[in-house]
């Protein structure tokens, strides 16, 4: 039964996601050096300081020539022509190049005006200050400037998630430093009685909490700060102090537990009477129990407890709502189309996350269910590689395509 | 033409990986906190501390009943059960349940002695001290003990990557701290009289050095340490120098440049005359010129200059030894079949690694080359989401299935 002040109550994903997405937070940018950059997001898009590469250069060691004067070079009648200049990597050749002579060049070292063309070392022979051609140079073995990156060009755009590659991007287009989002800071809070952490001796009808600990991790993966508080018991009066000292030192705040119906649903419970709920529960499979709200200014997700359904809710609304507040294209999700090996049921109303596990065979990618399914099984997450997309009015056989995003 | 001294020369990617692997350095381990432990590797099998859960437990807000108490129940003719309990999450239950009684239960909280079902609380009325059921209960939503995890049953082997649901895993199963391989020190020098760092004035004949930044960057991602160095000139003094600094400080060493045919590739050349080559050149594209062997004690990849054969070659030799030697099977590399659009030419006895862009279409994976391929082009591998692995002896024309490594 909904509280009467909650107007949306169970309602689908894309309503929830931009329900979350209608609160914005300050984002502020910052300005880091490019190593320091892994993970981070642009906050401004970056354009290209250079050419790449900035100059003619040769892509092999060999020798810079003029290709007409190389036509004619066979195994038995070579071309002969003067070494006039020998050119490395880093140092601007000075000699122009007339018929008649060659420079010695080296990968990555600038063209010499004059030449058209490299000839491979290994098609040439050097005898007393001369190279013999042993076949025509072909206007070959020139990597051309700006044939990668011309110099002003938008090279990534703000909101691009920095992954090794573009960082490598960022420095050959010549910068140092660029402007990022700050990084959030996202308190992560447990609730319930039964909870102690792991380490400590268990008693009856206790479990180790487990689940602060996958989205500390999963909030580092998309580069924010977690911070992961100890598990509260089900108490308003310890939540509310939690919840207040959390919005004073986070941007963002996620519960875990206490989001049903039952008489200790504590986050519910507040949340109805002193904060602002915007929805409650999503018609998703596991993971339907979350709430969306605001403490004091703070927006909060209250996820439910089951370990399956909180990491699920995490990577489906939360990701997804962090990603639109940050303006961020990444990190990209990884959704393929894997060939189902088995039926597996839709739900009405519903979208469906089953756990699969993907594997190539011969003709594509195939996916199947292995282990016990069940919201409360986070091994569920481990010994599966992906989480299936079943959407709730296509009906999904043996050899259907089903969308899965990959863990 | 290769040095007399080096025999494995222009070898296959696979001699390449069996004659790197054939040189192990010593792995040590340490113990960390489960908080600290993300993207670690797991030094020793783990098991579970406990049964998950730990105890038989309610999936539902709701009353646990004697099935047999509840067959004959109707929306008309409701049963009436005396509530002789309250059980919450972390509270074990006192009293037993014998028939025509009812305890009022919360999820996760342990089920009564006696009880045998669950009925949810929407099926329900309560009146008095006394709960109405209009239907049969149904022998369900109980979590059997040790349904998801048995007491010290292997739940992560040794080699395991840990994920944040590993991590989730670990907590689950009562464990606060556990060993993981101690994290590598990685030296990434590279080389070129050409190099200069982002942020300076170019000069004529330099280009920005990107390729340790990437290195580090992939080294961060598999969970090590890279230690980024100053790039030096072309001297095979000063690489001495830098060599033995990076012996002294790090486990392994990485180099980039230096390792082709020409007069100043100073990588092979001082490797040649005072380290000890264990191969050089794979027959890979991009990639080819890399070289492998040790300085002094240290094992040591000279990569080449080229930004993408330097990375292509960390990805397809660099990180496979890293896990071999470490016993590692993670992170998992995430290779998908796709179904070519377009013609890709093999290379009779290479494997050769287009970069591709991979789509979802109805049918399933496509995949595509965008850009210039250029093996100087870093932009291929931000432009691209996936490396494919085009074998010598398959031919790829339009809608055959290739192997892709996503990005």
């Amino acid at each position: 039964m909904p509280h009467p002040s909650i107007s949306n109550y169970f309602i689908s994903l894309n309503e929830a996601k931009s329900l979350s997405q209608s609160i914005k937070i300050p984002i502020e940018e910052e300005e880091v050096n490019i190593e320091n950059s892994y993970n981070r997001i642009l906050s401004k898009d970056v354009y290209s300081l250079v050419n790449d590469p900035p100059f003619d250069n040769s892509s092999m060691d060999g020798y810079a020539v003029i290709f007409s004067d190389t036509i004619s070079a066979t195994q038995e009648n070579p071309i002969e022509l003067e070494i006039i200049d020998f050119i490395s990597a880093g140092h601007p050749p000075i000699k122009k190049l007339t018929s008649g002579s060659a420079a010695k060049i080296m990968t990555g070292a600038p063209i010499p005006e004059g030449a058209d063309s490299i000839i491979m070392i290994e098609k040439t022979k050097e005898v007393d200050g001369k190279v013999l051609l042993y076949c025509p140079s072909f206007p070959n073995y020139i990597r051309l400037k700006g044939e990668n990156l011309t110099k002003n060009e938008l090279i990534l755009e703000k909101g691009t998630f920095l992954t090794p590659h573009n960082i490598g991007l960022l420095a050959t287009s010549g910068h140092s430093k660029i402007s990022v989002i700050k990084k959030l800071k996202i308190s992560i809070i447990s609730t319930g009685d039964e909870l102690i952490p792991p380490g400590l001796e268990i008693k009856k009808g206790q479990i180790y909490e487990s689940n602060s600990y996958v989205l500390e991790g999963l909030i580092k993966e998309i580069g924010h700060i977690p911070i992961r508080k100890k598990a509260i018991p089900d108490s308003i009066e310890k939540l509310r102090i939690e919840l207040n000292n959390a919005a004073l030192e986070s941007d963002l705040i996620i519960t875990s537990g206490g989001v049903s119906m039952g008489d200790l649903d504590i986050v519910r419970k507040l949340m109805e009477t002193e904060g602002e709920i915007l929805f409650w529960r999503i018609k998703i499979k596991p993971g339907s129990p979350p709430l969306f709200g605001l403490w004091g200014e703070t927006p909060l997700f209250g996820l439910p407890g089951n370990p399956v359904s909180s990491s699920v809710v995490f990577q489906m609304l939360i990701n997804p709502w962090l990603k639109y507040i940050t303006n961020s294209k990444g990190p990209k999700e990884k959704i393929i189309k894997a060939k189902l090996t088995e039926e597996i049921k839709n739900k009405k109303d519903f979208l469906v996350f089953p756990r699969v596990l993907v594997e190539n065979n011969e003709e594509g990618l195939i996916a199947y269910t292995k282990t016990h399914q069940g919201s409360g099984n986070l091994r569920s997450l481990t010994t599966h590689n992906g989480i299936a997309i079943i959407y709730p009015h296509i009906k999904y056989e043996i050899n259907s395509q089903i969308d899965v995003l990959l863990l």
